[in-house]
């Protein structure tokens, strides 16, 4: 890779300076010019440990490296702002292909608002993604932690859950595609290879008042277990309430697995979870369903601590084993 | 690697919040609370590609990954500020491994003042280490780009130069050392494997009015052009006034190469090139001497365009072909 032509082709498409941006690419850094209080990410993909190029389109997994540390900015209720992206580029992908792997991930900045505003390209044995993003508010205490949830609020979680996972299956194993209809599978395929950064509705949640806010993407109940901790409560999640993203169940089935595996243990959803209190809730939900991202309670904060699973006749039972699925 | 299990212990090594920080490590994003304008770049380091594990102590590889990207604020003449660190581990390298890396840049964290705010760690093929760094400066106006050098002006370099190619050559043949007494040896390579980001020559600068600065990575000479043609300039060297480092001509006459070719055409020195006016160089050098950063004049700026190179009988040498040596 001739390091200057392709960073020389790849500022041709970034957008103009703008927004908090008063130079962009093409100095020794960039230049940005924050009001009030910023949250800052960093997010690595790495060929072969997140993704495969046999199974990923390179424009996807463009898009799946910013996608995955804005949704840690997502879960902090931040504005989007800036990305700046360390690409490793293998000996057998070339300037066309390193463009594709940028433009996924400048659609998605485009779709989003979020400027691309500096870099670094190297040679890699893999091809490898860290993706560093910067969000903002007005004041730092409009961030919502992990830390804050109480006994008594309600925990929601946004979209659908276990669809990423299945959707791994799906690219890993492709006889399982006969158990669903053609578009349901996609749906799954592109649900772990292009997630959605919550942004929005982080931001509504945060402007709601949720007390502790986390993206679920080691899983429901590994990223439960994290919001509990750093809150010193318990977690209620009741099985039944769970969004579980249509087909999953059927892969599940298919594979003779609990059907509940892939929601609560498969991560990669980047959903959010939230607290927040229970009078609070219901126009919440309004706000996210108008604004395009339903979401659902699906338990609650109790005194003590750990994550519990409530099963839909009212038994407890033990998830703690789940496997890591992908990562 | 235990992904937890490693971040909780790194986090124990991290200094607690203050500064623009109010949140580090721990939740989804680090909190940051700026004033003025901010300056952000990026720097990736790869096993392979920008240094090996056999010749390199992993501490110096964690110094190196975080020096080299503060080189880039420094040629902004920044305050420095956070850092944020994804690292990718290879399946050899134990938790303890990961440690000495990291400590080694924490070392440096404390030394300059900056602080590590956050970061992401996963598995990879490879060592590797992307480094983000943010620095401050009051308004955008003080901090110094490439694109404001104008003819009359003179040329500056920190430093020694030379120094971090002539160190490379030496950790990849040892038996060259034997050209050079034994600390002259040593002090070449800690320059290739520690160099030393110019922050507080690059704040002493840009106070002083540089109107334009690059950091010497990528070698003398080609990032001498980037500073020219950012600029609209041509660039005048006096070859014969290069504070070239001692042991590199040795190296040079060892090897029967020009003696020139490591100074001009290395790279990796890291050491900053302004320019500014001459009625402002006297003061300039002489606070840079008291601050224990000499700089010396090694030409100036003039009508035109691209870098001459002016031989010490003052007639103009052809450098155009240097081989970068290790990027």
């Amino acid at each position: 890779v001739g390091e200057f032509e392709l960073l020389a082709r790849l500022r041709d498409r970034l957008p103009a300076e703008g927004g908090h941006v008063a130079l962009g690419s093409g100095d020794d850094a960039a230049i940005t010019v924050p009001r009030g209080a910023v949250a800052t990410s960093v997010d690595a993909l790495v060929e072969g440990v997140h993704f495969r190029r046999s199974t990923a389109p390179l424009d996807a997994i463009g898009h799946k490296a910013l996608a995955t540390a804005l949704s840690d900015l997502a879960a902090m209720g931040a504005a989007p702002g800036e990305a700046y992206v360390a690409l490793g580029v293998p000996g057998d992908l070339d300037e066309d292909g390193c463009l594709e792997v940028l433009d996924g991930l400048l659609a998605l900045t485009r779709r989003l608002g979020v400027t691309l505003a500096g870099g670094d390209i190297t040679a890699s044995p893999v091809l490898m993604l860290a993706v560093t993003v910067v969000g903002y508010a007005p004041v730092p205490e409009r961030f919502v932690r992990r830390g804050g949830a109480q006994a008594g609020e309600l925990l929601v979680v946004t979209g659908q859950i276990g669809g990423a996972a299945a959707g791994l299956l799906l690219l890993e194993e492709a006889r399982l595609a006969s158990a669903l209809p053609a578009d349901v599978a996609e749906g799954l395929r592109e649900r772990q290879m292009r997630p959605q950064p919550r942004l929005e509705a982080g931001q509504v949640l945060a402007e709601a008042g949720a007390t502790a806010m986390i993206d679920i993407s080691d899983g429901l109940v590994a990223d439960a277990r994290h919001l509990a901790q750093a809150s010193g409560v318990g977690l209620r999640i009741d099985a039944g309430a769970l969004p579980i993203a249509t087909g999953v169940a059927e892969i599940a089935l298919t594979l003779g697995r609990d059907p509940l595996d892939l929601p609560l243990g498969g991560g990669e959803d980047y959903e959010l979870l939230a607290a927040l209190a229970p009078e609070a809730a219901g126009e919440v939900l309004a706000r996210l369903e108008a604004a395009g991202t339903p979401a659902t309670v699906i338990g609650q904060a109790v005194p003590g601590e750990g994550v519990k699973i409530r099963g839909a006749a009212g038994e407890a039972m033990d998830h703690a084993g789940f496997d890591a699925l992908s990562r």
